[in-house]
């Protein structure tokens, strides 16, 4: 029988998280309390993440740039609703320079107030709109109960933010980056399926007038939120002064979004793939896509496992030898399970005698045996069967733990292993407020054929109800 | 006569940086003062940086990793040296969460002492060594007198921290990095000579036994420091107790080597090719390689001038298309002379009519007709073509102004307009104090053959002395 690795995910769930990020060697807490050290296998996971969203942004139009992680505390009085949501969460530089600072300046929580001011300097006509920009970049928010990935004092994410000339075309715009780059990214990259919706008046952003998320469910059956993006109306840019000549000449405020994802997507993957023999990482986001192991030293062992992975990687795949043979078969194997490697090719002296090795697909642990020179074909479509593998299991996963409910004591008994559904015609602002007493929340509104509905009021809209991260 | 739209570099240096940076939308002061906006363009420009020396960085084997913005007070105090070096420049958070901290943390001015304690924990034996870190990061020191790129309070760069099982190969992989990754992506890249040299003892990092640098001449004549790669000796090991067990079962220190570079480059970018007509961005840097400019509308004017850049766009070329019209055709040039643009194509109706366009070189500003059905070929040539020819007007530039000196006088009167190299056997420990009392500082220790030598006693050391930001 398999050793036991981790705390399984059905005894104790946090701690399968904890475990698994230790042992994969994905991040560490900081010295600093609630914040992380992402180790270098967590990182390049993310770095191709980053590298994948931030193709997706550029390919929506927008431009990067860089905004400074101090702001002057000033500028967040400015916005009333926006340090409300804020202030008990920033850190505050008082001293600098070896002397205290005239004025305290805080650690960007986001960045949303300075893009405000340098966009006013920047818009002065309607030709200088669309300005569409994104930024990645560190953000501060104290957290009294950090969890890596999740929630900790500081994390890495990408914020857009974009002015226009109209309310269609900002709505146009925030919907695009909902629809086009998150949910386009999470299903593709990550193989995570997502309800996509609006939120309701009570989980909406400070400020917005809509706000759209995704919602993911996690193998604990709670809800992840993996992105979101608003409409901020004019509000914003009535707080920043962003004006611009229309081509009538009138003098107009412009209509922002702003939309964000973050290091939090990390927590999500780890939350949707894994399992009990650790993580389970889609093909297209895995740092190492297949491990080729040499079981032990032999004749030509050492020689095919090299020329095997040179061939891959000159096929494009993103393949490693293991050759530490001084360290236990049975240690690196599990080792690369934990790590979530979607693929292994074990090389041993008796299967290479026979012209063959074992190809090991993480998804389902099954082995099979193939001659060698067969892997180069037989790799590229494991890969792909793999990565639609993992989204179709965290599809039926999420389907298994949803309940059409008729009722809001129904909607709360589901809530207790998964999400339910609820016409938000039943469910309502009270129902929402007598469900959020026993800590379940609306996810979100959506449709029943899964588009997001134009208003709460729209004919049919469903309620997805559950608890969450 | 063309219209001057920056300051000449002749008239005032400082004053054309600064216009240059601001007429080319590059960057912007931002709120806190000595922070700075980097804009789209900028950041463009920082992104293609980023992403090549990323590559190279990986090439020569180091993995990214990312750790926290905030450090403990107390961890700064660990190496007496390195706090020395720093604690004027420190940011310090005293209150978070709505409180005051108990221990005040620290804005991170390097990662250095938080990588230390994590490879302490993560580094037991030989087989896990070397261990070769780098991060891509934010860091803040707080600046008095703060100019854009060069020295901002918080400023964008990358660290690399580096462990070993000895001496030897600690040298080899500061050697590496300085050669293989610094100098081949000032030189393949950004088009800058450097002169490649050690520090003597008084330029030194503190805390290492040797300094790697490499030195660029700016317009003005003076030096540019692009890169540091520092051996650490075992002192930074014993100053956070990173221990190995070796192969034969003793315990050492490990040898360490830390290096890095930063925005700072971009800096260097602009005043190294920069003339008084604006950037000259080097080809393989450029965000826009080619802009294809429609100098007026006309029959089959826009449509000629979108299937080029579609054409070029094919080939892997990043062009782009003006089709701004209603804004004259010179201020449009200007504006990308302004922005360093390496080739603009004008498609205009007049000589389209006879099947041709002009090309136009930013870097000496000829123009030349030639049939439309040319440009596709033209244009890869002509883009190596100019990324050299940057290359070697720097070259050429930094040649005219460095003066062979024998004496130290002789060194102080070149310095005066650029470098002087003098041997270290002349100028040493006394004449360096001396030169330093005027601003001239020595730049690096380096051979006659442009090697770098393997210490300060080897025969023929060459000092370059000269003036430096």
């Amino acid at each position: 029988m398999a050793k036991r690795v981790l705390t399984p995910q059905s005894e104790d769930f946090p701690r399968w998280y904890q475990d698994v990020i230790a042992k994969a060697e994905l991040a560490d807490n900081g010295p600093v309390r609630g914040t992380m050290v992402i180790r270098p296998y967590g990182y390049a996971i993310w770095e191709r993440m980053q590298a994948d969203m931030d193709g997706r942004i550029k390919a929506a139009g927008a431009r990067n740039a860089y905004f400074p992680l101090f702001i002057p505390e000033s500028y967040l009085k400015r916005e009333a609703e926006h340090v409300e949501g804020f202030s008990p969460e920033l850190a505050v530089v008082t001293h600098a320079g070896g002397k205290e600072l005239e004025e305290p300046v805080v650690v960007r929580p986001t960045s949303e107030t300075v893009i405000g001011e340098y966009m006013a300097k920047w818009v002065q006509s309607y030709r200088d709109l669309p300005l569409l920009l994104n930024q990645w970049a560190n953000v501060v928010r104290w957290e009294l109960r950090p969890r890596l990935f999740l929630r900790t004092s500081e994390f890495l994410w990408q914020e857009g933010h974009t002015a226009h000339v109209s309310e269609e075309d900002a709505r146009a715009y925030a919907e695009r980056i909902h629809v086009d780059v998150y949910d386009a990214f999470m299903r593709e990259l990550l193989a995570i399926p997502s309800v996509l919706g609006r939120k309701t008046a009570a989980e909406r952003f400070a400020g917005a007038t809509n706000t759209l998320a995704l919602e993911a469910m996690m193998r604990d059956g709670k809800a992840l939120q993996m992105g979101t993006s608003h409409e901020l109306g004019q509000n914003f840019a009535k707080a920043f002064d962003i004006r611009y000549l229309s081509d009538e000449g009138v003098e107009e405020h412009a209509w922002t979004t702003s939309w964000g994802s973050s290091t939090r997507m990390v927590g999500g993957l780890i939350m949707t793939h894994g399992d009990d023999q650790g993580l389970r990482v889609p093909p297209r986001v895995a740092p190492v896509q297949v491990l080729v192991t040499v079981v032990k030293a032999g004749e030509g062992v050492l020689e095919a496992a090299r020329a095997l992975v040179a061939d891959l990687v000159k096929l494009g795949v993103r393949a490693e030898l293991d050759d530490r043979v001084d360290t236990p078969f049975g240690r690196r194997a599990v080792d690369a399970e934990l790590k979530g490697i979607p693929l292994r090719v074990e090389v041993g002296p008796r299967d290479l005698a026979e012209g063959s090795v074992v190809l090991v697909r993480r998804f389902d642990g099954s082995k099979r045996s193939m001659p060698l020179g067969q892997v180069r074909d037989a790799v590229p479509s494991q890969l792909a069967e793999d990565q639609q593998a993992l989204y179709d299991a965290a599809l039926a996963f999420r389907e298994s733990r949803t309940v059409a409910a008729a009722s809001i004591d129904e909607a709360a008994e589901a809530a207790r292993s998964g999400w339910a559904t609820i016409p938000w015609s039943v469910l309502g602002v009270d129902g929402e407020g007598k469900l959020a007493a026993s800590g379940i929340t609306v996810r979100c509104l959506t449709m029943p054929d899964g588009s997001v509905p134009a208003s709460e009021d729209a004919d049919g809209v469903l309620a997805v109800v559950g608890r969450a991260y």
